[in-house]
């Protein structure tokens, strides 16, 4: 059944009161956001214009009291349609000031002089020119780092977000069923990559922000590549890796495909993907940490410390939160949406990687996405 | 005819001696680069991973020798295809440090003592976070604006580059000649807007990372909004506006439709748009300025100073430099891809967009998407 669109104003207010929670706890006047995720995690303006980098868009949410968004003009009547109340703009772009005095003077109005926080740890980044933010500095706004609060923020998901993030994952399901359809011996790759977004948009991704994927005799040599005019030979593992979007949500999982007979070498690394994913199911408990659940994958597929990324966090972008690293202790709760994605090398230069979607609950992890098991998939 | 994929080594050899040029000008010792498109625009390093916020990716182009490339180790085999031969990996994420000593320490080796310019003025932003830049100047790096260098070299296009984005313009032709096959009454707008993106895939774009659009009696009340599920009614104007890329560039046009019989007043605004149109085309001359394109649209549609930005660049980007505003006195050149973008309002809080793309050319601009001309087109 599909979600309801968009959120009740209650999780807006919700995520607000737990944000200034932490900003007293961390003696913060307010926080400053500029990303698209982080100003939709607060005020649920959802749009794709983020593509356009021309201008700089400000939600500020202070200790006490609502959200404010500083924005340009032309966001101003979708921004009307969000429960964001106190919208102020600047006809952007403009060169001399484009929307620097206006952000100024709101900082100083909501957080006087005390410290406003800006994500600034990893993952971030601040989305506006660097000499703009250095005259919000000389205008004597003093910053600091938002102390993690975002980040632990958007790691917990609530249950309407974990529903539209099952629903993105059952969409990409319904779409990998019909790999058969579009891919075979012959067909080059980028064609594949085609039909494929083409499918996900059918079984009802509003967009499809991500696509990866591979395809050799035993693997790929990387999962981040675009496509190129190689055809689907037999013996090939196929790979595709999406990110798709429902509601600004996304899934992220891929599947792998034997086009033809699959050859013994493949086989065999996909039942080790197998065993990793399922220990790192188990392994994936309220309480654990993030090591936790990397180490006892790494122990399936080998490669000890420099196994690389296991996995990730998932929700609002492709990939956020927590790493399944060594070097991540994040303590993990009910409600965290994570990937379990092991990969193995199969033959030199030739890897597979698998990748599925769950849910941290009390209790076990539960499947997002629809769980592949058994033999690796011919077509 | 299909261009070819990628570009000539010599194309990228030129990009870098043109901004070494400049950076001599400019006294900086390197320029240091984190975004997509600017990474992109030396190395032809083109994935989609950016897609994920993890990690950070650094290009440094020294005065002086070839660039240098400072990413995770989940890029060097894609970044090994491209011409970028030095290339310094570390295996992110790694939370203490992540790329942080490398960084620093390549800058060291190629800037010396001599100053970093960094991306810092309008449509920029430093792709990293803002605590491991802090670290960077604390190691002693002296970073500085870039001087405008990045935004002037990408401003003007290379005949390849003019290709790829006619090719991706071309796309966007025959996927809007189709949209009768997906649009009529009675359609919702969300379901509008998932045949579009399938019709552009299937008409050969690689991704469509923008599509925004809308319907309404005389227009539509902004152009940034993404669908929802409303039918489309007889007497609606349909407006969709694409970022379709191919081989990493982007169109970036819409294209309006009357649901069945138009109206007197969404007439009346088209052919203002059309006039409008032309005026852009005509005063859009090499040596004419972005400002000087903006009033001959603005004359026609009314507005003034306050008519909004009627036109952007356009390339690696779905809106890159300069900006069709009066402000903006940037000189156009042979070879700056450009959009016109006027806007009408036909009633109270309904508007109606035309855009198109040209290149600006000795002798008068020429179209890269086909030309709208004569009646609002009818469905």
């Amino acid at each position: 059944m599909m979600p309801e669109r968009g959120f009740e104003q209650s999780e807006f207010e919700d995520r607000v009161a737990r944000a200034q929670a932490a900003m007293q706890k961390a003696d913060l006047a307010a926080i400053l956001l500029s990303t698209e995720a982080d100003v939709r995690y607060f005020s649920g303006y959802l749009t794709r214009f983020w593509e356009s980098p021309t201008r700089p868009w400000f939600l500020v949410v202070p200790a006490v009291g609502a959200p404010v968004a500083v924005i340009p003009s032309i966001g101003a009547a979708l921004m009307g349609k969000t429960w964001i109340s106190d919208i102020r703009t600047w006809p952007a772009p403009r060169p001399n000031d484009d929307g620097v005095t206006l952000l100024a003077d709101t900082l100083g109005e909501l957080a006087g002089d005390g410290r406003v926080g800006v994500p600034s740890g990893m993952e971030s980044h601040l989305r506006m020119p660097l000499a703009d933010f250095g005259r919000l500095q000389a205008a004597g706004i003093k910053f600091g780092d938002d102390s993690g609060i975002m980040r632990a923020l958007r790691g917990v998901k609530s249950e309407a977000e974990i529903a539209k993030i099952a629903h993105a994952c059952g969409i990409a399901g319904r779409a990998f069923d019909r790999v058969p359809e579009i891919a075979g011996v012959g067909v080059p790759l980028e064609q594949v990559f085609r039909g494929f977004q083409s499918l996900l948009l059918q079984e009802g991704a509003d967009w499809v922000p991500y696509l990866a994927g591979g395809a050799g005799p035993f693997g790929y040599d990387d999962v981040i590549s675009p496509a190129d005019a190689t055809p689907l030979r037999g013996g090939d593992v196929l790979m595709l890796d999406t990110g798709a979007v429902w509601d600004g949500y996304f899934c992220d999982y891929d599947r792998n495909f034997a086009i033809g007979a699959p050859n013994a070498r493949a086989e065999a690394g996909w039942a080790q993907l197998m065993e990793a994913t399922e220990a790192g199911l188990q392994a994936a408990q309220v309480g654990a940490t993030a090591a936790d659940v990397f180490h006892a994958m790494a122990h399936v597929v080998g490669g000890g410390e420099t196994a690389g990324r296991l996995g990730h966090g998932l929700g609002m972008q492709l990939t956020e939160g927590l790493s399944l690293i060594a070097a991540d202790h994040t303590v993990l709760e009910e409600g965290m949406v994570i990937t379990l994605e092991p990969g193995v090398e199969v033959a030199g230069g030739a890897i597979l990687v698998h990748e599925e979607n769950i849910v941290i609950r009390e209790g076990g992890a539960e499947f997002l996405s629809p769980r592949s098991q058994g033999a690796l998939p011919v077509i």
